[in-house]
């Protein structure tokens, strides 16, 4: 048997899902709790977040009956919830059988910050070239080398990534959000896709030099990685039968 | 020359607007942002809000130029932002001049609690009757006597208020909001009416009986104070060439 873990978590102060000695990480609170209801397991992820990046849509697994829900949560802090834990078909595995991961980078977009997206939104006092943006957002469709986006020291037998969602979307008045969805994401690739679009947003950078970057151009030659704070994973895709779809 | 102020703040570490000695208040904490700039000045409020409620729509003024919002921004805490501060017609008063305040409850409907959702709203992990709570929202609107929904120890020359708008929205998936807009509000008459409503949403009270509240019942016969953290000042209203109408 086999267990799928829906969860959420806000990722402020956590060192990222991979357990680590001595961190506090999304990954070593979840194994505690199951191992406190005497079922010591080791979780497979479909999106290991970095430090500080959110989750509402994670899905992790772990072989064996699933333990409710809502006894789980009685043993979690509150910042990380359980959204579901069910029966998934026999071998599944939440990072290998995931499709594709659905990531959502959320922007403050006026001039006075906000009590209220405080570590869950990057604040630009200054108005962006939305136009731009979504320019960006439409070159980054499709199947790319994305070298230039993931930091250098990064071991990956291949740097080609599949995009197939990418778009800007106003949520609100004051808030503009990156909806990005791609097979796997390599580490940062988000996050300084956004720092790189927030370049050219700004005038600091062209369409064409962003574009460019896409043909495996060095980590170097792209923009900074956009905070964490931003960052939400809000999907995983599985095919049918393997769980709900997102 | 007047200043009006448009503010924005967390509650959750506020023990409410007014100033109070020894307490950290909204209104102690912008007053001394004030006489940091050298504006020693006594602030009139629109919505005197209690300890913990939320605002996003707050008014306040003060005799005397307006100080730039960049400039408080830079010496007020992070849970209080100021959204403007501009001048204002002579002699305009927020407390007085304000025709309605709108207010907002947030709801959490669904089992699990939600990271993002702690101190933002209030959890309801059982469904509720969506018609009943629309019920007595209809029963709500116009004037009555809310003699029950406010403290018996609070002093009112009249106990009538006008609700002008009172209705529930679903927001997102898992949000319910009830958006309630009267002339004025006696102290903690919204959150008394959510929690008496909250009552007839899980079958514990009559729309009838909710409904005969209206007519000047005692407080003993209505349902309990919701909790403050689901609590949003939205917007004040006031007659046009005061200021931004919302």
């Amino acid at each position: 048997m086999t267990a799928r873990l829906d969860l959420e978590y806000d990722g402020g102060a956590f060192a990222g899902w991979a357990r680590q000695p001595g961190r506090r990480t999304v990954q070593g609170v979840l194994e505690e709790a199951l191992a406190a209801t005497g079922r010591p397991v080791a979780l497979s992820v479909a999106g290991r977040t970095d430090a500080g990046v959110h989750a509402r849509g994670q899905v992790a697994s772990h072989p064996g009956e699933p333990v409710a829900a809502a006894r789980l949560n009685a043993l979690l802090p509150a910042d990380v919830r359980m959204l579901r834990s069910v029966p998934a078909p026999e071998g599944f595995d939440a990072r290998r059988d995931a499709r594709a991961r659905l990531y959502r980078y959320r922007l403050l977009t006026r001039p006075a910050a906000s009590p209220f997206e405080r570590g869950r939104a990057l604040h630009r006092r200054r108005p962006l070239d939305r136009g731009a943006l979504e320019a960006c957002a439409e070159l980054v469709r499709g199947t790319h080398d994305f070298t230039a986006f993931t930091p250098t020291q990064t071991a990956h037998v291949r740097f080609e990534r599949e995009v197939s969602r990418a778009e800007w979307a106003q949520a609100g008045t004051d808030v503009l959000e990156l909806w990005i969805e791609a097979d796997s994401f390599m580490r940062r690739m988000a996050r300084v896709l956004v720092g790189t679009m927030l370049e050219v947003g700004s005038e600091r950078r062209s369409v064409e030099s962003f574009g460019a970057l896409l043909a495996g151009r060095p980590r170097s030659e792209a923009g900074p990685t956009a905070p964490a704070c931003g960052l939400y994973l809000e999907a995983v895709r599985y095919d049918s039968g393997e769980g709900r779809s997102a």
